[in-house]
């Protein structure tokens, strides 16, 4: 089988030392705050990034061990395919969050409603721009119930180590 | 440099056999079609997947050769950052799409607004959840104005190999 190799270009600083506690998503979790420091080699890669109010971050769930096809996700009691739930232990761990961009100052992102680990590698940043990502009257699968009326929530030790 | 290597889960087909003439977002192209062939080992991982409306893919760019942190995307004539545009030619070449998911029949995904070529190799699936992923009031940076009115884009040959 084919092997894709990748590398960080850069690494996300948080207050959540550990997956426990982290906010399950960001977008419940406005005040969450954070700093993606990008390598000094990738520093041109930013240019007019400041311009976007918010920003997609694709990085690497370093905790993840393994991977479950079938796994209960937060919110749920139930096991749901990894596909069709947003849990870091997947086949491949590629974690996706939309993010804040509150400020760009030299190599580093100041972001806010982030839900990722501290010390997480980035693996690529895009701008998130309305027209292309913000789909409306979706269907929302089995999350449609158990986000009624959601406003924060935190994770619990299910996918620690 | 820590190498991450991933590997792919399956194959993306449609009718674009190369870049040029590719849809450059599938939100501005609804009608463009897909199928999301997973191979047989991560089928058990759709499951309830079938349930939500749109669904996030992840891919590796497999022909994007090489990079430059600065370039010319689609619907511009100035160069921006590398982070600051969609452009295939990244330092870790993983693409993003939102696209409708029509219906799954056994391992294969039926899709539409794809703007993904042929034959790319398909790293992950995200359920698209509509509280986690819209953000409203957004700035699109230097999109901004050339989105206005915006319909269908194709892709020319500047990102060719």
């Amino acid at each position: 089988m084919q092997k894709i190799v990748y590398k960080p270009i850069g690494i996300i600083h948080s207050s959540y030392k550990q997956r426990e506690g982290v906010p399950i998503q960001g977008a419940l979790s406005r005040n969450s705050k954070g700093k993606v420091e990008v390598f000094p080699e990738y520093k041109a890669g930013l240019k007019d990034l400041g311009e976007f109010s918010h920003i997609i971050l694709l990085y690497h769930f370093h905790l993840a061990k393994g991977y479950s096809l079938l796994s209960k996700p937060f919110l749920e009691n139930e096991k749901h395919g990894i596909f069709a739930i947003r849990a870091p232990k997947r086949p491949n761990p590629i974690g996706f969050s939309v993010v804040k961009l509150e400020k760009v100052i030299g190599n580093v992102l100041h972001v806010s409603e982030v839900d990722i680990v501290d010390g997480t590698m980035l693996l690529d940043i895009k701008p998130y721009v309305s027209k292309f990502d913000v789909r409306t009257g979706t269907k929302d699968g089995w999350l449609t119930e158990k986000l009624k009326g959601a406003k924060e929530h935190k994770a619990d030790d299910r996918y620690s180590p």
